[in-house]
């Protein structure tokens, strides 16, 4: 008999801290809970969360789920040792995307797997998204931690979330409903996102030596009026509380992610209408002009990696564009809708 | 102006390969696509799946949501360079989540991340997904393949699931339902299914260098009658067939995951009631002894790793246990629910 059995603990996975660190979690998760989650019958530590539709008065209801995640974004919470944020990029990330079809959300779930569960970071990472949940009134249902020792660094962690929506049939969203003649209005983006991280660390050096990285991220940048760090780690922007109340006039809404203008805005469009942009017409943030400066990236590599300032672009009637940009102060007409013509779905002019 | 300029695809992130092979995973994802499938208006490439609930006769109907990983499991595939069967692993996890609660499943949802895209290899992966989801009557909704360099090695990648069933709120099992002097029902592990696999590979050198490792994995192991590496693959088994026509008889089901019997069985008990198990009604597979002579592993260490064999554990009237054992030829029961009385809501009794 060995002096020094092997344990689950040895291998990397502490079953107890699990248990400790999901527990800590509680107050966080059913802060967003609503009257929809049965927690009688379904209370944390279940198989599965629940969330009852019973009474709901929708017509046709359709539910819109969504998957994603945050990408290389994590990199730089790593870096900062800011762990607080990034939980409210994928949920917003998640809310954006329901919010195309036209759904309000109902709820949520997170995949969080690190290499060495660390208490502080796992707690901070879950708050941060019931934060965002719960300003969305979106319940956060459930959740998976997962120790991985061996698969990812100790001190490092990948975030997937999973998000469902509702709505009526007859109220969907997209494609469909775009006409010739439709304006196309920008929402702002409040920076990259989380989407072109890999392109921006490359170009910005931030994917060698931490020391150094660390040193760029804290440094001032006098164009951009704050550090690198507060930059590219500003969240990502949901649009739902000030678009739901335009939603019975909006024809389709493109949520502009991985790809770009170039690849999200044909998805909000039918296969004969293109949608013609004038770049002089909406604010990109100095953070895009800085990254194409000091990578020398191309304008088409700028177009494909990063959203360029644009956010969610939304189609709709030239009539109600009024009422859009006096609900939302920093929205602009950037476009109309046009015939294709067998050219490009997305033109952008200069 | 420097003769080589920065590409997002020189960064490691080729935008195009994901478009290439997410038009290859379209007739997979499509096979799993039933009527209730908006293709229509949410064609694949649509910020979010659409899953209609029209005319559904269910009354107080309560959506059941969970999130799941395969966690280290995925290095015993990487090393077998064998991708096809560990998105049954993440499916059926899922399956068997849901269905502790008595609810069907109607979509589910995976995320994948890769270092580099490896066409093959992420759709052998999809399709395993896909096929799973087929044969449990469940649309794969839709999905994020994510390219993270420098994130995860170039040829490794993690995969989280996320699924929603539904059920009536009158069927749902769970612990309220439970009695004093209901039987246990054990539901067979095919193996290890996805749990006790940082355990199982440290035990079994597995974690070491790849080639040594490979070897171990290849060779015929006969206590096991086959070959490490297929014994340690063997996909996680779903119930969700040879419950289904049970659900109306259970009173509640454990699925015996991460924190093994000890932690799985309480989830299903009710705080007053305890479950015992004579450990000796249950057939061991063979893997589990080989581990435990391997590691010098403890009991209580066994216990908290691994399932043991038990894969599901199913509380049901004792008059309803010969229907359960006579529709499920291998199952067995292997205990009753007895009053808690402050002790250990688990006793495992040989």
């Amino acid at each position: 008999m060995s002096a020094e059995r092997t344990t689950y603990r040895a291998a990397g996975v502490d079953v107890e801290a699990a248990d400790r660190v999901k527990a800590r979690m509680g107050p966080a998760i059913r802060s967003t809970f609503g009257p929809r989650v049965l927690t009688d019958v379904g209370p944390l530590g279940s198989f599965g969360g629940m969330f009852s539709l019973a009474g709901l008065d929708v017509p046709e209801p359709v539910l819109v789920g969504s998957a994603d995640g945050v990408g290389t974004k994590l990199k730089l919470a790593f870096l900062l040792g800011r762990h607080d944020t990034i939980g409210r990029d994928l949920v917003n990330h998640c809310l954006n995307d329901v919010l195309t079809t036209g759904a309000r959300p109902l709820f949520f779930m997170d995949y969080f797997a690190t290499g060495a569960l660390r208490p502080e970071v796992t707690l901070a990472v879950v708050e941060g998204i019931a934060a965002a949940c719960r300003e969305a009134g979106c319940a956060l249902l459930g959740g998976e931690t997962a120790q991985m020792p061996g698969f990812y660094a100790a001190d490092e962690y990948d975030l997937a979330g999973f998000m469902v929506g509702l709505v009526a049939r007859g109220q969907l969203l997209g494609p469909a409903r775009v006409r010739a003649g439709d304006v196309a209005v920008c929402l702002p983006a409040s920076g990259l996102h989380t989407n072109g991280y890999s392109l921006a660390r490359r170009v910005l050096r931030l994917d060698g030596q931490p020391g150094a990285a660390r040193r760029r991220l804290d440094a001032w940048v006098p164009e951009l009026e704050r550090t690198l760090g507060d930059e590219l780690l500003e969240p990502h922007r949901s649009y739902l509380a000030e678009l739901t109340p335009l939603l019975p006039r909006l024809h389709a809404l493109a949520h502009i992610t991985g790809g770009g203008l170039l690849d999200n805005v044909p998805r909000a469009l039918p296969a004969d209408l293109a949608v013609r942009l004038d770049r002089r017409r909406w604010f990109e943030p100095p953070i895009f002009a800085l990254l194409r400066r000091e990578g020398d990236l191309a304008e088409a590599e700028m177009d494909r990696a990063f959203n360029r300032g644009v956010g969610m672009l939304a189609l709709l009637a030239p009539e109600d564009a009024d009422a859009l940009t006096r609900l939302i102060p920093d929205a602009t007409v950037v476009g109309e809708v046009v015939a294709r013509d067998g050219g490009s779905p997305v033109r952008i002019e200069r």
